[in-house]
């Protein structure tokens, strides 16, 4: 059984909560850290951060800055300028992770996206560096490169990050994402220095695209194999429960978050 | 824009209609070559072998082979009887390619399930031989990997097909399950010799996991940069036009048809 010190909610798992509502339910539940998305924020960092604070809790990471790839050149400078204010709002709310989902190709030219997402980062990273903030690539699952990354492996993740100092750019293992590798393990020693953050949940059969992730423990997800490979590569930070998932947006956050944390304990 | 000599028909894509009426409709329409699946044949390949031949039409490959992991004993037999016989089905239709859907694996253990796999063709393999059969491993895309295949990427496909000789075990490329791949050109040249097939559809998005499948040119895939790939590594066989969608099956076999030959002409 686990014990809570690692265990990090990523508040999407109870998006029918505000911020407020998350940070006091993880103060009284004991568990020591959130995953925060930035439309929760309503657009001020400060006062979350705050709120956070003041209940004690730490922020493990920042969801998401990305979405490289842009079919304009105004459209490029928007997206840059978003970023900018994604790193400056996690250095507000005192991570030093922000989690970067790539964003799909703007046309059917899936390595032009993916350079692109290069550049993009590499626009980005001074400005990281400036506020203390590391950039993590989470690599999504491949059925989501039209959607929302172009990035759909570890190992591209990985090859992608290299390019870049490991102080700085590493990347976010999402088991969801990445479970089905064939050489995950082997993939998550060659990460080793450079994880910055191990996001739980589990893959159902039959899946569901959109939101259909699921409880740790309910579906087929080798959580445990993935865990040990991550800390033999040297990770020992914040492990974030994070569930999208429809069904659990319908029930009472009291009840997902009980459950998070019980599966935590139990089965990751 | 396309002459049809290469085309073929998967006969998935037009579902409502028979294995005869789908022969009879590809020989009005002068598409030499059609995709056959076991679920079609009624048990008798035989009979299904006259109508084709008689048609004056090949088959490209016989669907499918495969689901070699298995939770007892008993059922790994079963599995193991039935894939004699695809390969027997496709001796008798006149393919030498029997393609495999490997199938998931019986539980969490993903590595155990790849080991069953490559444990059952080795055990198919020399049925096949005997029948002049040769097994072509398709990588599905990795949202399948809980449902059937737990050969998820192309250099996965490609490392289980090279520990058996290239004249009997290779792998067929489907655009839909491998076109997410950072490195799928650097594979495709990589399997040289080994490409048993080709099959051509288009990835929309959103996408649906199940039958979402859409006609060339509907969707993001590259398919002239796949098909250069794929010839440039010394491939000239069939393209087998391959569209598992609800949408398709609702319409007149007719018009899909026409369709698929008009999007093979332009799009391939």
């Amino acid at each position: 059984m686990n014990d809570l010190r690692r265990l990090s909610l990523n508040q999407i798992t109870i998006d029918q909560w505000s911020l407020a509502e998350v940070v006091e339910a993880c103060a009284g539940a004991g568990v020591p850290s959130i995953g925060v998305w930035r439309h929760k924020l309503d657009g001020d960092a400060a006062a979350a951060a705050h709120v956070v604070r003041d209940a004690g809790l730490r922020v493990s990471s920042l969801c998401r800055g990305g979405f490289f790839a842009a079919a304009t050149e105004a459209e490029r400078r928007e997206r840059d300028d978003d970023n900018r204010r994604a790193v400056e709002e996690a250095a507000e709310l005192g991570t030093d992770v922000l989690v970067l989902v790539c964003g799909p190709a703007s046309g059917r030219d899936l390595a032009a996206g993916r350079a692109q997402v290069a550049e993009g980062i590499e626009r980005l990273l001074p400005h990281a560096i400036d506020h203390g903030v590391r950039l993590g690539i989470e690599p999504l699952h491949p059925m989501f490169v039209s959607e929302r990354s172009v990035v759909c492996s570890l190992g591209e993740a990985s090859d992608l990050a290299e390019r870049f100092d490991a102080a700085q750019v590493g990347v976010v293992i999402d088991v969801y994402h990445v479970f089905w590798e064939a050489g995950v393990e082997r993939q998550i020693e060659h990460v080793r220095g450079r994880i910055l953050g191990f996001h739980v949940c589990d893959w159902v059969t039959p899946t569901n695209v959109l939101a259909g992730r699921a409880m740790m423990g309910d579906g087929v997800i080798d959580l445990r194999r993935l865990r040990a490979a991550v800390e033999r590569a040297g990770y020992d930070g914040p492990i974030e429960v994070e569930v999208i998932s429809e069904e659990l947006r319908q029930r009472p956050g009291e009840e997902v978050l009980s459950l998070a944390i019980d599966r935590y304990r139990a089965e990751v």
